[in-house]
């Protein structure tokens, strides 16, 4: 079957073209000159429109326990709610719990997401518990399509490692030619604090917010930072919400060390306003790092155009706030971290191109061909060209729409952008060559997503 | 007439894919998954090679008057050699001389390049007389496609401009969204250092470095900076050579400033020993800046990464050693300034793919895409993509070849490269649709290369 | 004659101690535990106040011509007004004008001084116009005591001198261990925003502001930093205003480069607003550097905490409000550049201990004992110690003033501090032995002051 | 008894003058200018010599117990050994383990010292054991003069503390007006790296300092200031030794926060090499952190300079090689940790005047003013002043001596300068007012020595 997107505007990273885009099964087979004659099984019309990469949303928690509860998206809701936000790729975490291991979680993770999801999608690991066997386990994993370890330094008593495991981790991680993830917040520090608000009383979701304060974010971004660069393993920050650790990820790559940081769109959009809202309203906006003061933002946006700041992820984790987020009333530390926000996404990163916070190729860039890039994905995923994969969003970029939990797709019960006005629209989606969602609806399966296995960071020279 | 690459990699700088190029007429008109059944008036083979866009070379001199010589390529020898080396577009300097007009500036070098040139060439506008008239021609020149102002810190007397000078043509840069140019040297401080090494007897080529300190360039730099975010105008600073320099650009782009930079191969190799070596011999390696102490090249190559420099010109600018270089006997500063290099930019930065220092696709990126997009010249140029121009470069990864002024074709008598051995060699040229270099030697012709008309510097947000 | 300094608290800068201080001649004889049983001609009662070193001034232009008028304090009008506020020693700058001789200027100085001065005082001298005959006598300079030599990057056509004319003289200070002080403004660059802001109708005082922006003055920093560097001279920023030219001079004195800083109290307490009074009012705070926005004042305090500044001066050029300031009328390019200040630099600097700024010893620090070594005065003046000269002030920290232009003893019109409350106060002052003020006024004697012959800069190592 | 230092420069650290001094029981009595006719019981001639402030060592570890064994002074041995040196004032750690009393700590150290000193000693407290009672302790420890507080990012199992008990330490220290004295070392990873090593059988001395890589100091370094930082305490780097640390200071200090450092004559003199001396040798050397490699050198001298290290201190902590050092053999890690330095801190940085690394004045800052005011000592130490502890030194700063274990007087069998040629020597040592130290050798008695309860740190605004 073929199919000729025809009359739109390709957009790739490093420019943008008028050209038709023909697929042949699940591939794309020719970047055409507009009006090349050849015909198709299928013409989709893409006049006034863009034609993007599908983006790839590299960290998304489907289905994970947490705090005695579980993210409210499985595999398969949450892939159809990201096809709805033109994201055709996730990378999930699946998580190694101390005491187990790394290969019997991703066993587990293989049997949530297999024949669940709506696109494709791939797994990072979480070690937990760093010894002899998860370490030799790192290189079965790598083996497996799965060179991307994510380790904590906050969390203490659950995903919490010490220095001397990540600095273990890291030295595997080079001998591998792996990428250590880092959530990078003082967790120990934190805790101190957490336990000193609530001996004063002090439990409303705000605490949350003031209780992590950014130095200590900035501060665990240097010290994983230090730890690499002994080691000499490849570092990527998640979900960076702090011009502190903003400021140590840009000198570190000023030296040219192989350092890479994301952050995700409720930094740039939401602040700790939010987590002050009224009542228990602020519980929908925790999530960890916590939202930080609105000056942290113009900061976010420019690392975004200086590359400091190479990927916006979702650390999309959704928890309802009825019977979730609920069980932290009376005590901020027992509300689920966590935010959903697959879906948007895209969206929300092209008000930065109508805002003029930054230009339509890295509108894609950060959205796609940087996190396929980053995670060995590309040329599968992350770019219009002969062979990619045929997983294409036709984009409207003059449609409008209203972000409501009334009509989003994910499996939660609240947004945390209701009532926000979003200038562009998905407007037909291809994943592997099969249109998933287009004027109609969601006309994607079960099932048709595919597990990724990944080629490792291509940043690293 | 089409053409159909067949076979080869397709490098972009977002990315390396296996695809055939059709090329029809002047344009590309299809990238294609290998072996898509289409048929072609030509077939080049590609197999095991890259194709690439053809190089951009952002800064040449050609047969520019200096110091009562002229350089010694012509339009049309220069750009032969250009296309021998895989450039198939040049971007010269027009010069406007104290007391004339830019106007008529621009119609000389429209006069000298109109029907010699063998690829395409667009214009940047050396501004060395700032007036009432000269700022409001700025707005003509970038009507008429100019939109690129170099200006000196150096050379008083000649081009040099004051601080006042500078701001006021800033101010119109900003006002007409044009890009300044900075030779960005001290040269009221450097004169007096040339005067008092001569006075001391001191003459040898050596002197040329010793008397223009890396930290006078790291100034200058620091002080474009400072106009350029006063007046808010965009600034690109010309072959920075000095550590000082580009750590003041690293931490300008730090704060998201419009503030961009290139590099030339001379600094990557070549160092102050080259310009010490014995008898006259350094004469050769006269260019300003200074070839710098061998330390700096390190430093560059690692801007190069990290994108503090974006793009690597050549800033050909040939003089024989015979006759021209010779005037300086006795007299450094007599010795005309500048290198060729115009034929070896591809090649020499290959090898910093052969050793690592930079990816395939920064590769692409630094010589072509960049250079492209800085200079409005993208889609057409740059990129390897429908409707973009058929200016493709088959490149032999694996072929080598040894540099040496025996064989080059630039119209200048010693190579600054000679005897070097390099990895890599161009297969074959095609500029807008037409085959000009290949297996048999040149087959282009005078006068096919084009004017460019270029649109504003993409980067700027 | 005999004094006996009882019952105080001397401060020196490493700290205060109960002390009595004998003064025998015009030197410290002693200094002697509380009490300590000896006889003296007088006795001061020091009982509850501080004893602290005569106050050093390195910065005042008294009967300064400038733009065709002259500062409107004489040497005598201003040394008492000196002696008032507990300041016994000032350096003022004799001005080598284009043309003339470095020696016929410091004669020139020396008549109007001598004979004059209720206080001792030496001279910097400014150079503007370096040649060889200039620079030679630079070395007569030093010889005769005068060994700080000013130079401005502002003010062109009058004081300006070019960065070669900038780095002959430090070469030459290099060469004869003395220091560099410069004016950090870029002139050229200013002088062109003033012609933009007067051809637009712009002409009242704060334009002054506006034409001048803080980024200027921090890349002039900046550059002087660099030129030093290069030759290797001492160099001293006077009236630093703006945080861009702090930064330039703490990330020098971090690397341990010899370059240090004054501010002036106007830059302390008053900013920007001051110079957009309603009406002609701004033009009584135009002095260059332009006074700043508020927000650079903690920026300066801190810079006094780190010692980054390590001098406060007044840079005290009065200029009477009638007649004078007026000159500027509907040009405020035409206004007198200077302020009064050197009566109330001890009294201001002291509300930065009652505020918690900084400490007592850093107060007598900044306003007497680092000017005192910074420009060779040490250890005859600056400290409280035997062998010192007998400059001492009795200082009053709980009495309470009120400055204004109806009490002050400053030869001008107004007060740029009008009706600001002071609490500490000036008790009793001795010059070389002699009580100059006490309970019952003013006491000493025009001619009492005599030429300081400075040491170089004791902060070189 | 009084007694008349005359003839000498008395150098303060604001400056050195002519002067006498007159001592009168155990205090300074009067300054008097050369020749001030007073009579005295005795008179010292100070011809040609220097009079300063007796040294004030703020680091020393007298007979505490480390792995098994005890530094090999005692409190008696180490502070005669301190007196022969200058050194008039030490500053010893009193050390709690986990699960004791803070208080009982300190009895236990008030009775090793007790009539044992031959010079004043203070205490700081090691808090090994973070709990709600140590905490409240802290509170009597500064009622009772002890109000410093050291803590370790190093040695786990042991001194070690977490963040989170820094963290509350640090508040305490806020709320108290404390300092936090900080260990920086990353002791979780380099306890990996030192089991790594071992596991590979590599046991040498050199091990030490290879398993310690600087980049760990620097990471700890950075991590304690920005717990400081968010919990406003004041902090003082104990014992720095990388550059790496030095510029996580320098910038903590640039912005003002609260932040001191002091260096060790080891890290200025000596290096990795001697780490790396052929056989056993290297165990002389092994202290943490540990020796570095030369380079590091030039920028501690650079960091004296710009008082970003404030203190030169000794951690003197001598291990006789025989019995103790021997313990590693066989197992770097086992090998006791620490120099023995006290006699030899004055000579030593005496050096660095006479090589022109730092002036006299800063010698006598930064080994005796500065650890004064730091510790709250001043102005009893740290200045010869009236009213001041008669703690005075006669240096003659001509003499010349050799270093070397066969003449020290510290009670261990190693000199780690054996065979240094010094230049400069103490002369006549008096601690509060009585001569300890003279031409005929050691005069002063066990227990003259008092507890000197202490003030807050001086530095703090």
């Amino acid at each position: 079957m073929s199919i000729l997107i025809k009359g739109g505007t390709v957009v790739n990273a490093t420019g943008a073209v008028r050209a038709d885009v023909l697929v042949d099964g699940e591939r794309i087979a020719a970047l055409l000159a507009p009006g090349f004659p050849l015909e198709a099984d299928r013409v989709v019309d893409a006049t006034d429109k863009y034609v993007i990469p599908g983006g790839v949303d590299a960290h998304t928690h489907m289905e994970m326990p947490f705090g005695g509860t579980s993210s409210a998206d499985t595999f398969e809701t949450g892939t159809v709610a990201a096809a709805w936000g033109g994201t055709t790729t996730i990378i999930d975490f699946a998580v190694q719990t101390k005491g187990t291991s790394l290969l019997a979680a991703l066993d587990t993770w293989h049997q949530k997401a297999e024949g669940s999801c709506a696109v494709d999608y791939g797994f990072h690991m979480i070690v937990s518990d760093v010894n002899e066997t998860s370490l030799k386990e790192m290189e079965s994993c790598v083996a497996a399509g799965v060179n991307t370890f994510k380790m904590f330094m906050a969390y203490p008593g659950v995903f919490y490692a010490t220095d001397g495991e990540i600095l273990r981790a890291m030295q595997k991680a080079r001998e591998t030619g792996s990428t250590i993830m880092m959530h990078a917040e003082n967790g120990i520090a934190i805790d101190q604090l957490v336990a000193q608000a609530l001996a004063r009383g002090r439990t409303d979701p705000v605490e949350h917010g003031l209780t992590r304060p950014p130095e200590l974010e900035g501060e665990a971004t240097s010290r994983a930072i230090a730890l690499a660069k002994v080691t000499g393993s490849p570092l990527y920050i998640v979900h960076l919400s702090a011009a502190q650790a903003l400021d140590a990820v840009a000198e570190a790559r000023d030296t040219g060390q192989n350092v890479f940081a994301e952050t995700c769109p409720q930094y740039l959009y939401l602040s700790l306003e939010d987590l002050a809202r009224p009542g228990f309203e602020g519980a929908k906006y925790v999530a960890s790092p916590p939202l930080r003061p609105k000056e942290h933002q113009s900061e976010l946006w420019r690392g975004l155009r200086t590359n400091d700041l190479s990927v916006v992820s979702t650390d999309h984790c959704p928890f309802c706030f009825k019977d979730q987020k609920e069980l932290g009333r009376g005590d901020f530390a027992k509300i689920p971290n966590g935010m959903p926000g697959v879906e948007h996404r895209v969206d929300l990163l092209h008000q930065g191109v109508v805002k003029g916070e930054i230009s339509l190729e890295r509108w894609v860039e950060i959205s796609s061909t940087t996190p396929a890039r980053m995670f060995g994905l590309h040329p599968r995923k992350g770019v219009i060209a002969p062979g990619a994969d045929a997983d294409v969003v036709v984009y409207d970029p003059r449609a409008t729409q209203v972000i409501s939990a009334a009509t989003h797709h994910m499996n939660v019960d609240y947004s945390a952008y209701e009532g926000m006005e979003i200038t562009g629209k998905v407007d037909t989606v291809l994943s592997r060559g099969r249109v998933i969602v287009d004027g109609s609806g969601y006309r994607g399966s079960t099932g048709h997503g595919r597990f990724l296995s990944r080629e490792l960071n291509q940043y690293l020279v």
